[in-house]
Parts: structure tokens; sequence; C-alpha cells
């Protein structure tokens, strides 16, 4: 069905309360299974589309690989049992792999399934991740040009109002790619997989905007990348303020076109 | 630290371009680690509050308990580790232990590790979980009243901007019970703890309306409650109206003073 492969699908809909039967489109969403030498590690529900890129940077921001060396090969498993192509197999190098899909499973164990307080938590993350040293920091000016210039390009948001965005800018305010995604983590791992599928990670001298709030997890994985700067068109957390605070990261929420809150 | 248990945080920010610093609020991440009889079944990043009731949604919804006599107990665990109170063992009634904590991880399994496609994945929940029956509908004037009930009581919102909320609503639109949280399915999870505990489950006469979008995970834990109306302020995702369509669930999206989408 190659339909489910698009970022949005028809759908009839009915317009209450004037009673309007009429075809709309809403956002895709379906299942990834994400495999690292053919076992299986991770699920996530997200809009097709970009699926390697979203496997490489999930695997990135989760700390199971660390550059484009370090993958090998990436593809969609052909399977009778899923014929929407689903499943995506990724490869690492030789000499890694015993170790990293063991590290993997520790990765992705501690992100999603460690029972620890607030505070633990972010020492746990700067212990992995060290805090960004000397880093580029945004202007005001810069900020502010930033949203909409992301609307511009956010295609799917518009006929559906239903996929998050995010988006690299250089310091300057150029927009260097742009990925939408019914999942705000997925697409800052699509953005984050296809610089390391460029070979071109750290991401150390860009800013990263995402259209909704900027979660504790967002954080995270922009630090594992070194992003200097992150904005989000939403609200923050209470533990995203923190990580910011104690990794150095340049964060901003409300950014609108007439303002923003900087919090760290 | 007391403090980390509100639902709100005070934070220091600087609102740009004007440079001027300021005291302002912002919704309490933390992970929250449910074990059920001393064994970790799952972490979820929320906000503090209404914990037992997210540790009891959140079994109901995954289908490891099905009424509140399965529950014995719910209490948080006492820890030097985690002074903020961060884990919750839920203790099942005698005679059910061994085979519910095997479901359990089955269920979990089954709802976030699972590598199938998205027809497999509609067909998985609808064995499990069969379609609803003759069912309750809203009309437009009853949908059309709720989202302003909602907003008078979203205290946190108000103050944050950063938290979703799910409410509960007779049919003839009377607000029953509101949650908020960071996580819009740990509003639901909480919203449907609180009538499990209240031995008032399944919730199958009631409106449950989301302030944010309408994902598959959502109509999930509907469909498991057996709520025959999921309105929604924001929009649905593919998944979620493929699934509210073969359940029979009525499913309600951009709920607006002046108008909405009906999909299934």
């Amino acid at each position: 069905m190659r339909a489910a492969m698009n970022p949005s699908q028809p759908v009839r809909v009915m317009r209450q309360p004037e009673g309007a039967a009429g075809d709309d489109r809403v956002a895709t969403e379906e299942p990834l299974e994400i495999r690292v030498e053919g076992r299986p590690l991770a699920v996530t529900m997200r809009t097709p589309g970009h699926d390697q890129e979203l496997a490489a940077g999930f695997l990135y921001s989760e700390g199971v690989v660390d550059g484009a060396d370090d993958v090998l090969a990436i593809a969609k498993i052909r399977d009778p049992l899923d014929p929407q192509d689903n499943t995506i197999d990724v490869r690492l190098a030789e000499g890694i792999r015993a170790d990293r899909f063991a590290s993997a499973q520790r990765a992705f164990f501690a992100s999603s399934s460690c029972g620890i307080c607030g505070k633990a938590t972010l020492d746990n993350v700067l212990r992995v991740v060290p805090p960004l040293g000397s880093v580029s920091r945004a202007s005001s000016e810069q900020l502010l040009a930033l949203p909409s210039r992301m609307r511009a390009v956010q295609e799917t948001f518009e006929r559906t109002g239903g996929l998050h965005a995010a988006a690299l800018f250089t310091i300057d305010g150029r927009l260097e790619v742009l990925r939408e995604d019914i999942g705000r983590h997925n697409a800052v791992d699509k953005i984050l997989g296809w610089r390391l599928l460029a070979d071109a990670v750290p991401v150390d001298d860009r800013v990263l905007l995402t259209s909704g709030r900027a979660s504790f997890e967002i954080v995270q994985k922009a630090l594992v990348a070194r992003v200097p700067v992150l904005a989000a068109l939403g609200a923050p957390s209470s533990l995203a303020v923190d990580l910011a605070e104690r990794s150095g990261m340049q964060l901003v929420g409300f950014l609108g076109d007439g303002g923003f809150n900087e919090y760290a």
C-alpha cells in the first residue's frame, strides 16, 4: 500500500455544525521498527519518509553510533508480513558490532526504562555527554527571523495541521534542512540523521528550531549532537531548562515573530 | 525537594528582544518509574501529581488490570537514591499476580516495542480489544460547548503554556474530571486511573476531550476504556482515524467554539 508512505493521507470528513461532507488530509502515522544487525531495538510511531535518516539519527542521539563511519548500511526489510515497509535494519561497521549492540540496548534502556529521579537523570546524561564548551550564540535579531522561514517550507503541516517540524539553521539564519514528523523527537532525529549520513556531525555551529515544546528528550538529543542553540515555538519543561543550564546550551522558548523567552 | 512535586516551577527568564529579566513558570517534567510487584515495568516522563491515578490508568489502558478489584495497593517507594519520590509500586490482587505480571510485560512490549505494519497493529488491537457495540453519540451542540468548559479549569496551562489536558464529560456536557500533564497520554491515563480507582470502569457513556492531537495511542487507550466519543482540539493522525472507524468510535478533531471535523 504505497499510499501509506505519503506524509499525509486523504480522509472523508463531515464539517460540523454545518453538516458539510468533504475531503481533507491527515498526517500519516505508522510504526517504524528499528533493528540493529537484524535484532529489534525500538519502535517509534512516525510519519513515513526519510526513514534512513530517522534510524541513523535515533542511533546517534541515543549514543549508539558516533559518526558516519560507524554505519555500514541502512536498509528496509522486505517482509510479506509487513507490506508497508515499516521495518529498517542498520548494519554497523566491522569490529564494533558486538559491543555496540550491547551498548545500543543499554542506551535505549537508559533513556526509556530506567527509574531514577530527575536530578539523577541529569547527572547521568552529563556523565555520558559532557557539557558544551565555548559555543556559538544566536542574537535576538537572528532568532526572530527563523519562525517565518520555517513556516514557509512546512508543506505537510499546511495541509494537515498535524505535523511537527524541526529545522536546522546556520547561526546567521540560513535554513539548512527541515523535516516534518508526527513526533517532535522524530523530526529532530531525522535532522540529526541527515547530518550524520552526510558525515557532518557534531552539529556544533547551528541553531535547532522545533515547532513544538522543548522537553527533556529534545534537549538531550540536541546535547548529544553538540547543538549550541535550541529554539522552540512552544514552552520548555522544567527538566529541559535544568539540562540546558547545566550543559551550557542556549535555550529559547515561545519564539515568535515579535519576541521570545531566553531560559539558559 | 518538595518543589519538584508541583505541576509548575519558577524560572528566571530574559524576555527578548526587550532584554527584560523576570520570573516565569514552566511545567514540571520528571520521570516516573511504574513497578508491578516490585519489578520495573515502564518509565514515563510526566508532570508530578495524581501519580497513583497515572499508574492505575497506565496499567488499565495497557490491558494489565481490568478493574479496581485487580489493584490491591499503589504506593510510592521510599528510596534515599530517589528523594523526589519518582518511583511507584502497584500490588495486584492475590491469585492474579504471576500471570498478570507476565501479561503486563507482554502488554507493554506490544504497545511500545513490536515491529509490525500499521494494518497488523490495528488487527492486533481489535483482536485484544473488540470494537464498541451500540454506543452513545454526542451532538454538535454538546461538543461545541466543551472547549470553553475545559479552558476554564486548566490552571497550570494558564501559567506555563506547557501542559496538555484531558477531560471527561457526560454526553450532555457536564465536566466530570480534568487532569493536566506534560504528556498527552499521561493526562488520559490519569483520567482513566481516576475512574478505575473509583471502581467506575468501563467509561462507556462519556466524552473524552484532549487538548492536543489525537494519535493512535490516544484512540487505543480510549478504546480499552470503551469511551464512545473522543474529541481533540488538534488534528488526528491517519492511524487514529483508521482505528476509530474500525472500532465504531466517534472521533472529532479541530474542536473549537465555532465548529469541528468529524472523522469516524
